[in-house]
């Protein structure tokens, strides 16, 4: 399998929202709302119209917004990047890495329904160094994407 | 199976956004949140989180939220009453009422890979006549989920 | 609609994992363990074997058995069965009593991609009043998975 | 396509839980414990939390667990695990190297709606010479599954 890059060496504390304790970090209506104004005001400066989505801890939908103009068809993507980077605590664009033909995740999309988003929109959602759900963002170019899914992940 | 109920003899003008004509009323991202601060703020008066749902024309979702506390398995229950509402040009308790066994819509729930939804809660948005959308809500009663989504389609 | 049942009209505090607060109690594997043999006990002393899943307050698996000669129909209904408890925050026998032809949820089975149960077996799993998740039972008649389900909710 | 790998060429005693006998050695709840308690433990050995799922000859699932911290994502996964390495009696590990672009069953993973995995950790599980279930294991890298796999398989 060769060596793993240093991403996957996940320290214990720092993936997980039920390792052993008894409360977890909620992400509310309020936050998903503040994270989702952040990105659309940068997909706005960028004039890329878009579908943001936001997941709470346990992979559900909290709220999404598609930018009039955004694709239809990103409405399912941009739900399942937030899941996926939730799910898999990983940016979608670093697990897209992982799962390229010969490396160790190859294959992995085709898992859990076809929610597994592999490119670039996805990211977790960190309170304290704990994963507490994940942003979205499907309409434009992977760069597009990635930037705007950032503009909302530093919101929280 | 008896006579058909006024409210399915559809004129062509009140069901249509595309006979023949070259525009759509597009229902934008502005007119959603519209919609879903109406019916959020029934929602909280009545003491009730829900999740609300916003489709266009094409039935595809501009806008989702889930309030606070507000039922996880309601998620999918208002996104697809907000499309059937909108697909089928009816308040899904109406479509519930020719849907009971027995009667001539009966096993249409099992239709469209399961997003009929046949019970209170998401109704057609209307401009000009026009249906342009569907707001489904999902989370409380019938009862509590029909007049939050009755608030909602008010606001447009 | 009629008069709605007790049952329906939730208390805000009773019904929620995430009214606006910044934690959420979890469940654990240990716990799940600990609601699956007292469900497991339960299900020896009748003599039904049968399958018990645990899933936490993102609806999401923590543990499942199928005890030896459980119908193997039984694993996905017992999962589902589980995540129904969880998602409506509802005994699954009584939302199947809100789900008969001329109630107010029917035809609610259709949605989240077939995952509603609507028969005995399912409870949502409460620690200091809140949801923290949901017990499914499935393997035996309604009767039986009702009590293994009661003896495993019991033990958190 | 090139000559097939030793591994492929299947001994038909070697892969046949039903060949024209009347009996199936059967994979226990029992049995499935202890794999699932040797595979935690060495999960815990390397300080990386997993989905742990067992399978038995008829590719049906006997026995989940989600350690804390696990992803939630790799519930599905860790199952598909099981049930690929039993349905096609090969490591999945292997089955991924035979379903690279260009190889002879490139493609395979988009049968069997979606549940054939073809990366490391799925295991057949053997008695006597005889594929008896699976083992599936996800949640970490390719290697730190395959690891917990193996500890677990060794356990039967």
């Amino acid at each position: 399998m060769g060596s793993l890059p240093a991403l996957l060496v996940r320290p214990v504390a720092g993936h997980s929202t039920s390792t052993g304790e008894h409360t977890v970090s909620a992400l509310t209506l309020a936050d998903a709302r503040q994270i989702i104004a952040a990105a659309e005001a940068r997909a706005n400066e960028i004039g890329q119209p878009q579908n943001i989505a936001v997941v709470d801890a346990g992979g559900n939908l909290v709220a999404h917004v598609r930018m009039d103009g955004a694709w239809i068809g990103s409405i399912d993507v941009s739900i399942n990047k937030a899941w996926t980077a939730r799910a898999f605590e990983i940016p979608t664009v670093d697990l897209g890495a992982f799962s390229q033909p010969g490396t160790q995740f190859y294959g992995i999309q085709v898992s859990n329904h076809g929610r597994v988003m592999i490119f670039a929109g996805g990211l977790p959602l960190r309170r304290d160094g704990r994963v507490v759900g994940g942003i979205g963002v499907s309409g434009g170019t992977g760069e597009q994407d990635q930037t705007v899914a950032e503009a909302g992940a530093a919101a929280l």
